[in-house]
């Protein structure tokens, strides 16, 4: 164990990591500050983002470009004091890997050149084999840790199966989910095949991260909230807990903690803090308050400013950063993030005000050290 | 009073309606059996509503024609045992009366031809004036009214404000309410005073929908769900308050029940049930005997099937039907209901077996009588 316990240390930076506040904070372990990070922080908001991505060509090329997608992923760290890295990727990587053919077309979000619609369409697919597959994913993985060089962790990513799935079925983004739905009430049975596929594939795939230099994963259940409360346990919670009790916790001597964000999925929280997550995602929509009550010391806490808050001036961002820590109160297990990814339209500087707001005024409600 | 205390009298039709199962599940009093209907009942899936539409033209010129108008309000009830009729309308149509120019793009949803995006363009809005710029609404309201002739209650409805403060900042229809969110976290004095004129006409419309004819009143907050837990009581349920404390409560001796409807709003249903409505809509995210426990005797509750279950068989349906039912549980204050409209590619013998299995499965849950 790399981690002696908390009342035998003071809060010392682990010794391959500089700033370990973000791991501390999932393990819900004492830290200084309140760690921050922002959802697709590399992203179209920075003008140095949107001039590697020129160069790389499409999204998808830059994301396939192990160079250009550690350039990418360590921008906003050149100009904000954020807590953590994220492997610039994308979630639909799995089901491109599988065959369907990812594209992305200029302001209308991803595509598949196939669909995933029958029985048949289901048992043609194969669980992904990473090593084989998806190497420019780990690739990237190993190049940004060495360019990071213990600067701050780095977080891995896939999306969950039923986010996954709905694309795959839809053949890009949905507003009614009219396909997959129509699979989950009509043929449930089929759809559950498409689910364990791509649960024992996110296995393969976050534990290729971890073993590459991932020191976190996060599941992206960006569409769990469309499910009903009866649907979402069976069809998105189920194999999101079969993943994680799947991975790799413990690498290199060290924890890798489990964020589980389900977008839209305030309703279910308390279900959701025993899926053996080490911590979980939670949009605007809830009081961080009410929500660290729900869940007790079962987990900590990842979020959960609107983005559009950045459209603000500062002293309004300020004012709902306040908001938020005083909600979540004093002590450890709370990560500071965005309820969903920043928007193509903030100034930078907003971001700036942000990042800054969270680790002083945070300040307080830390008494460790 | 028309009503008379519960317990002097059996479960008779009001003396003007045939069947008033809708207004006195709302009014939490005993029924024979739950009653039932589907937003967007009068909709694409139904092969005569698109013969119409044809002959109309487009939809707002079909919204626009009183006979029309009629005419498809009244074909679902000919086909389905449903125990209410509502108004077939728009909810953008304050805006297009306030002169922001709506229209249709085929595939598109609605737009405005003209947005209000600063204090200048909220200062130039007017108080609708129902009688002047909404009369063909009120006299479609009428002429429903007779040509149901007592059959079933109908209902009217409006927009909430924040809803229409969406459509008529963005323009149209949104993923992420850039433009109004940013007026909301930057000059939220401006949104208050925009969402106020709003409020105001939302009184005359729906107290001139009353009069008209009206029997039950339901407020579409269809956006409140994207709004954060600080911003959701300020920006929208304030409003809606202030609507429900200025309508009409009781008309021609009858109580007029008020429904709100707020989609995904679950995580605010405690304070949603103390804004004066006496129902409450539920999307299919929360578990309606859930829901039931926290809004205790304060209101009835409305749903909440997932509209995608129409997809399935007649028994997955009658088994869907059946579990929303079980967990409402026995007693009066259910109207069972989708959690949001019906979609246009639903095969209309879905809905029968839908309206059909509601009425049979929840005999047992009601013993009055």
């Amino acid at each position: 164990m790399h981690f002696a316990p908390t009342s035998q240390r003071k809060i010392m930076p682990m010794s391959d990591l500089k700033n370990d506040r973000f791991i501390r904070a999932l393990l819900r372990e004492p830290v200084d500050m309140t760690p921050v990070w922002m959802m697709r922080q590399a992203g179209r908001y920075l003008p140095e983002y949107r001039e590697t991505r020129s160069k790389a060509g499409d999204f998808l090329s830059l994301c396939k470009n192990t160079e250009l997608a550690c350039e990418v992923t360590l921008q906003p760290l050149e100009r904000f004091e954020l807590d953590a890295a994220i492997l610039f990727s994308d979630i639909l990587t799995i089901p491109d890997a599988m065959g369907l053919g990812l594209y992305f077309e200029a302001g209308e979000g991803p595509r598949f050149r196939k669909t995933v619609r029958t029985e048949a369409d289901v048992a043609e697919l194969q669980v992904v084999d990473t090593a084989k597959d998806l190497s420019y994913v780990t690739d990237a993985v190993s190049e940004i840790r060495r360019a990071l060089s213990g600067r701050v962790p780095l977080i891995g990513f896939s999306g969950s199966p039923w986010t996954l799935a709905t694309y795959m079925v839809e053949g890009g983004s949905s507003k009614d989910f009219r396909h997959v739905k129509a699979m989950l009430y009509r043929e449930p049975e089929v759809l559950h095949q498409l689910l364990d596929v791509l649960a024992d594939s996110v296995i393969d795939y976050l534990n290729a991260q971890i073993r590459a230099g991932a020191q976190v994963v996060q599941l992206f259940d960006s569409w769990g909230g469309s499910l009903s409360d009866a649907a979402f346990p069976e069809f998105s919670l189920r194999y999101m807990r079969k993943i994680v009790d799947g991975l790799i916790r413990e690498h290199d001597g060290r924890k890798v903690p489990v964020i589980v964000f389900t977008k839209g999925g305030g309703l279910w929280l308390p279900e959701l803090a025993d899926c053996g997550a080490d911590a979980l995602g939670l949009d605007w929509t809830m009081n961080l308050g009410t929500a660290r009550q729900l869940v007790g010391a079962r987990v900590a806490l990842q979020g959960n400013m609107d983005p559009s808050v950045l459209y603000g001036r500062p002293d309004q961002i300020r004012t709902e950063v306040d908001r938020i820590l005083r909600a979540y109160g004093h002590g450890p297990g709370h990560v500071f993030n965005l309820g969903h990814g920043i928007h193509q339209y903030v100034e930078p500087e907003s971001a700036r005000v942000l990042v800054d707001a969270v680790h002083e005024l945070s300040l307080q409600y830390h008494t460790a050290g």
